[in-house]
């Protein structure tokens, strides 16, 4: 089915985007836009304790509060093993610990959980109301290392958590809450072939998605059980589910409408605010509103995981890799469930290694509770792999590219999960950076303390599939309105509607996309793991070819001829003879009183897996620490870019949210478990004066596993980024950087030869 | 495929409507309560003038209004010509007059008129520029009544105006829109084979259909020329078509959101508020509110026409009708089209007449343009011919229930389009009313200046059928989402989903009616012609049945047996001894990964007439001639009556409104041409002080032409009140009424035998 991309139409054109006006012009309706008749604001009172026992929860004074309609602590949420006779131990765990994130009932494990939240007639109501509930907690010593969270003697945070292994859970309290093996050939034999063998250990820091827009939540529960739910989100199908999880309620009885969303980059695909928001205003009677603000945000939701990482490779003098381990600790922060199982998947994806032990550890630790951030748990894990990489090919007097395309996975190797490789652009992509002219244009000199280094580093990501759905409807003018059930984040409204057009042989301007809520189309996954062009765009293509069958079928009435007969090619019907433009059937059709009415819902498999390289030039000013990115090139395999502003929109992102890892972001914190550094004053992330110019080159090595050969684009950017600029700084000041982010404290420290302070 | 009402479920039974505790409760998200960011407030300019030249319109003094964001006047709007080279001249003229009537441009033909319009950060900002446009009109003198606009020397209102007969246009300027003729038969031989012959005229007021809510709208035009639209409406498919009309823009770049209406009753059918909202927004690129006050409702929309009428009719002594003729001239307002068409083909309805002529006349006069009003056209040409029978039944010395069983009109009469009845329960409904208690029980004596007299009469309605579309969706716990296409005014909601319900075994409350917006649905007519159960029920039971289908496919796969081979019965599904509920399949099927989503554009053509007689006991203080309705019993045929406490809702809303139109409801004119009375305090609608307890009856005849037998129940009541009362008040007086409303000022006159002042 795959065509190249000169056989295309529409695919691979770059139209302006149909929400793109609305979102820059300020008209766009986001979460914090939405309201209703009578509508009360909520906000929430938080834990300033990193660990704690919560003895006493008392709102009688807030209640008493003559602006307060209502105030909600754990007590008004349904237990959470109610009704889930049927779960297995290790699934009711989750949905305890998810109940206690949404509210905390004894115990508190990271500062900013949520203790109690409040209705009122204004914000500031609310928030007066926040300081008249009495808690009573006994503070604990928090826990804030996984290396310390690990230890044989640490304290246990929570005392019901069992290590799962394999589905099983253990007998001892423990702070790990998963152990993952992925094992696979005879690593003792590959090391022992190996001429070199290196091992090192590597760690990042806890980091936030940084969106723009805080989360937010209008609820309406109304008197006959329908709970009505806006908010922003990466999926409104997951925050109904959840919240008929968290509330107990049918599914049927939520609606979840779909805000315009202001970043989200894995962190809006859970509930915080909605559950909250729904049972004040159930409390209430009134519709509830809740924004968070900035602290909120930091403190309250979900950062991407820290992680301490040991790897070890072996390879011989030619430089080809015999065998490799990979140790992943990942901070879970207060509850369970970090991403380190897709960090094992995707760790040492970009190497065909036949010999490998991969082990993932999920380690609470008292800080937020940990949530998915673009490509969750790749940017960590190959940091880890590709630094080494680097330090072997420096060791071997390799050139790190031609090390990668020797050791390059390509179809028919093993995957970490034991599995082979599809059809890959893999090598494709590294060819294509040893051609650019970065690589091929020298560093060149700098003066005085300055000192120039440039990095290499690859990316790999599984990308998504999973169920999606569409509906084409056709207008008399030839047009067609397409529902998506996907929340559109990066432009996706039209990278679908371009498969929908390329289906029908129509203009993309004449495709209206819309994504409607959940009562209005059928169930569709996430807006995440890069899934919705490859998946969500199936849907539209079926959903099109549902369409012009049904067209086609009104046309051999209109025509009075078998529907065999009529052909359809290029946007035209034609029989024996007669053709009728798109344009014209669907008046034709519409005369007729015809409604044609296109739908899916598609649930593909064949998602491909992608990969990237990118090259980083860097400037460092040994005496301060600072870091100046000079170059950065972005390479990496699309499958087909169905629309390629956005393939290199989302190119260009990752760079700089990998970039702001490198460099600047992480969370701080005092022994006591306090964030040091809860605002965007403090916590540094890269604006564009930090950046260059981001050059980007889209690779196309079509997946035979979707109809236009998409892969998925979104995530796999931020991966390399980590080890890109370390490998860059390191050849730099000549030290080799391990621990990130490479601040100036750090980066002067390496480059002088002492310690940090 | 009709079954008897025992052998239904869930059809007939009573349930909580869907949609009752939010509106009760004031939760429901009315025209008035949506908003949207950055949005501004409009305003409209309107004529003082009943009739005038407009020789300029100047809004220069408003554009520099520090808060005026946009101003428009009709130079903004396209020339309604553009684009419609295939219409015929008539089709050209209507587009042109509906133009004029959303904004005038150099002519006003009624009092309140559109000039302009402006948008202002504040509704006040608006009001305060309106003050600031200049218009200098030429004055002209109004023509304010239908016979005087009839007269070879009246004005002429439209001086494009040509008579319109059977689709071919006069020559002549006139103010007679339209002339339509019906006959059958040979009238003249019928009224030479009658004993008495009898001829007499009759006249009605203009009145206003008196919702709740006035008209709101909010428009945004965005950057991408896609225009958002939500209001009240009886249909946003119609609001959009007629947006796409006036604006000259495709219907596929118009989306309308459908809020929730505070009564309709016909006028909601029409845009008023909407283009203009549109025209701002597009100005100043801002989303655009306006709401009207009752001044504006009462002015500027689309109340009844007033209507002259004569009627002759010829009978036998033994009551047997042998001839009649109606003339109706009925008040179109300041453009053509009144409802006379409806009025013809419903004045005779209930009586079987062989011999006869119906001439309508669609006048112009100095009014605001009429528009539907329940059963448009219906309760003016029955008053007048049901009015005479009473006059003929006293002459004759017939019981006037008797005189209307002899002559009732069945299956296989003709109806005054030509065609003939389909089965209908008009005798039923008759013999219904003869047993009722209220017939059975005499009058009763009245004291002093007080006099009782009971009337009867009877009522006809067409009731519509059209296009209607449904959407059904599974959802995993065995409840039915219902996306329907038709806005729900009288509890709709249910009455479609209890179809639903019925056809698919399963309870009412699994099922959860929405009614989403125009590009989430395909296509749906009106609400109003009484068609919503009918059509949109009949698409509701085909898209239950598509999706039945869908999931015997699924179960089919499930149990790995031929799809064939599952039989469907009463909500389970069954084969070879095993069964499972509807929620077991919904579940199972759910596991599989399924989703199942029925649809359906239904465009059913069987909808069936229906017939209603009421039953009016009045007592008259000849002294005041102030009349107290003291018992009112309404009767009529359902046919399949789905969710009786709305069918006896509907009842008795119309007989309250009818109670209106009869006794107190009147547009008042001064000779200038403005309205006297444009407020509910002197616009005197019955409330519920005025009324007794409605008794009604539900007659069920089922219709033949629909699955569950629906005929339409929502128009015809307020048919027969108009001669009901008029009739009892003649029999309380002993003088007869032709001239509505009987207010008490004409009231005392007849019975005292002095001409009203």
């Amino acid at each position: 089915m795959t065509a190249g991309p000169e056989a295309y139409r529409v695919v691979g054109t770059r139209p302006v985007r149909h929400d793109g006006v609305d979102k820059v012009t300020g008209r766009a309706r986001y979460g914090v836009d939405a309201s209703m008749p009578g509508m009360i604001h909520g906000k929430v009172l938080r834990s300033p304790h990193a660990r704690a026992r919560i003895l006493r929860v008392d709102t009688s004074r807030a209640d008493a509060h003559a602006k307060v309609l209502a105030t909600t602590t754990s007590a008004d949420f349904p237990d959470p093993g109610e009704g889930m006779a049927e779960a297995n131990e290790s699934g009711l765990q989750n949905v305890r610990f998810m109940a206690e994130r949404v509210i905390a009932s004894s115990r508190v494990t990271y500062e900013g959980q949520v203790i109690a939240a409040v209705a009122a007639a204004s914000p500031h109501d609310a928030e007066e109301a926040l300081r008249l509930i009495d808690v009573d907690y006994e503070v604990l010593p928090p826990v804030l290392d996984v290396r310390e969270a690990m230890a044989p003697d640490a304290p246990v945070i929570l005392d019901d958590l069992r290590t799962e292994t394999g589905g099983v859970l253990g007998d001892a309290p423990t702070n790990i809450a998963k152990h993952l093996v992925y094992e696979e050939g005879d690593v003792e034999a590959g090391f022992a072939a190996a001429d070199l063998v290196m091992e090192r250990s590597y760690s990042t820091a806890m980091v936030h998605q940084g969106y723009i827009e805080p989360h937010n939540a209008l609820a309406y529960w109304n008197q006959d059980d329908h709970l009505i739910v806006e908010s922003s989100s990466q999926g409104h199908f997951g925050i109904r589910d959840e919240l008929a999880r968290v509330l107990q309620h049918p599914k049927s009885k939520i609606r979840v409408l779909p805000a315009e969303i202001g970043g989200g980059f894995g962190g809006k695909t859970t509930v915080y605010l909605e559950p909250l928001a729904a049972v004040l205003s159930k409390k209430s009677g009134r519709p509830v509103k809740m924004t968070m603000n900035r602290i909120e945000v930091l403190t309250g939701t979900g950062p991407a995981p820290g992680a301490f990482m040991t790897v070890k490779m072996g390879v011989t003098t030619a430089g080809k890799i015999t065998a490799a381990t990979v140790d992943l600790a990942f901070e879970a922060g207060g509850y369970p469930g970090s991403a380190v199982g897709a960090g094992c998947l995707c760790s040492i994806g970009p190497y065909a290694i036949e010999n490998f032990r991969v082990d993932g550890y999920d380690v609470v630790v008292n800080k937020p509770k940990s949530h998915a951030y673009r490509a969750p748990g790749a940017p960590q894990a190959e940091f880890a792999v590709d630094v080494l990489v680097d330090e072997i090919c420096q060791a071997l007097g390799m050139d790190p590219l031609e090390f990668r395309r020797l050791n390059a996975s390509t179809e028919g190797d093993l995957r970490v999960d034991g599995t082979r490789f599809h059809p890959i652009g893999n090598v494709e992509t590294i060819e294509a950076a040893q051609a650019t002219d970065h690589w091929q244009t020298p560093l060149g000199e700098a003066n005085g303390s300055k000192r120039r280094g440039r990095g290499v580093a690859s990316g790999y990501w599984l990308n998504g599939g999973g169920k999606s759905s569409a509906v084409a409807r056709l207008n008399d003018d030839g047009s067609v309105t397409l529902l998506e059930g996907s929340m559109d984040i990066g432009g996706t409204r039209t990278s679908v509607a371009m498969q929908l057009a390329e289906t029908l042989g129509i203009p993309i301007d004449c495709v209206d996309p819309i994504v409607p809520d959940t009562d209005a189309i059928a169930f569709t996954g996430v807006t995440g793991g890069s899934r919705v062009t490859f998946a969500t765009g199936w849907a539209a293509i079926e959903a099109a070819r549902d369409l012009q069958a049904q067209m086609i079928d009104g046309l051999a009435d209109y025509w009075d001829v078998a529907a065999e007969s009529i052909s359809f090619e290029a946007g035209t019907f034609s029989q024996n003879g007669t053709s009728l433009s798109f344009a014209e059937a669907a008046a034709a059709l519409q005369d007729d009183g015809l409604e044609v009415v296109g739908k899916a819902t598609a649930q593909p498999q064949g998602s491909g897996n992608t990969f990237a390289v990118h090259l980083a030039d860097v400037e460092v000013d040994v005496e301060t620490g600072k870091v100046d990115v000079l170059r950065y090139t972005a390479l990496q395999d699309a499958g087909t870019a169905i629309y390629p502003p956005y393939v290199e929109g989302q190119m260009e992102g990752g760079v700089a949210q990998g970039v702001g890892w490198a460099l600047h972001e992480e969370y701080v914190y005092d022994d006591a478990g306090s964030l040091r550094n809860a605002s965007f004053l403090d916590y540094r992330m890269p604006t564009s004066l930090d950046l260059p110019m981001i050059e980007t080159v889209i690779v196309e090595v079509p997946n035979p596993g979707h109809p236009y050969g998409v892969r998925g684009v979104g995530e796999v950017p931020i991966v390399p980024p980590l080890a890109a600029i370390a490998n860059a700084v390191s050849n730099a000041i000549g030290v080799r950087v391990r621990d990130l982010p490479a601040s100036p404290r750090k980066v002067q420290a390496l480059a002088s030869g002492t310690p940090a302070a």
